[in-house]
């Protein structure tokens, strides 16, 4: 069965976003600069089977034109239908399905032997909370944010990590925990 | 000249109370059981020559008798004047400042060679805001609380940091930045 991922990055003081909610700090990019020598975490990253992503996400990226991660299936909990595509001409391969519980067990499914992508701090919440999220790996950036966007900010109650891996670059600390249930 | 170090533990999610402000958890240890094995950790926090700790915690630890970390000279910045002692009939060497960058400012005359052992969620705030802390040491513990009182909560801006060593235990994966001025 394939393992969940959530796949974020993060600054010290667990901000996901800048205080205008733009993601990844002011200029869109400080949280994100470790990718440029990300080796071994960039590989894992790019290598789901699937991928279960926030809607926000989805419709700002508009769905990625059904290319993300190589065209893999995005799976996005909603109760609302897809919006249509907006720069890239349509998109094939994303599903919109009502509750994290159920995104999840189908992008399992079509995961196969590979993970499952997760993404966005919304649907780690709702992730965690309902008991879907198998691993997390936080990229942890060395700068302190001070503001804006948290990625786990209030959890229904205390949950149990297990360390992982601990990846040790000057532009990141790249940590893997297990979700002990 | 001494280095300011903040030493706090802290869950993955920046807490470092439960929602009842109580350090360490709810039982109050689940952030502090690492220290059982802590290793070099361990020694290098004992190991300060001087302490700056907020009023709270000197208060509710009663001062620690003047004998915290064997007797070295605590610093409290705040503005009233110090309180009787509680439980331990009387301490010594305990320093009421009025701000934090005095507070630190004669920490640091009193530690010598050694360093300046800073804890408080508060006084960390304060501390980076004035900008006279000098490097942090994050014992992050794997869980997730949900709620509670965070480390950091809000600064003033965003702080660039440098990754000075990372310590990989089960137990708690203990971090050490500089804070880059």
């Amino acid at each position: 069965m394939a393992s969940s991922i959530l796949f974020m990055s993060v600054s010290v003081d667990g901000y996901i976003a800048d205080e205008n909610d733009f993601l990844g700090g002011a200029d869109g990019e400080r949280l994100h600069e470790w990718m440029a020598d990300g080796g071994e975490v960039m590989e894992e990253m790019a290598n789901g089977g699937a991928v279960v992503t926030g809607r926000r996400t989805a419709e700002l990226m508009d769905h990625w034109g059904g290319s993300l991660m190589g065209g893999v299936p995005v799976f996005v909990p909603s109760h609302r239908p897809p919006s249509p595509a907006a720069r890239w001409g349509g998109y094939t391969n994303v599903h919109y399905v009502a509750d994290i519980a159920t995104a999840m067990a189908q992008a399992k499914e079509a995961a196969g032997d590979k993970h499952v992508h997760v993404q966005g701090g919304v649907t780690a919440q709702e992730a965690l909370a309902a008991g879907v999220l198998d691993e997390l790996q936080l990229s942890q950036v060395p700068v302190l944010f001070g503001r804006g966007r948290r990625l786990f900010d209030v959890l229904p109650g205390e949950i149990e990590l297990e360390v992982v891996r601990v990846v040790d670059t000057a532009s990141a600390t790249h940590l893997r925990y297990r979700v002990k249930r």
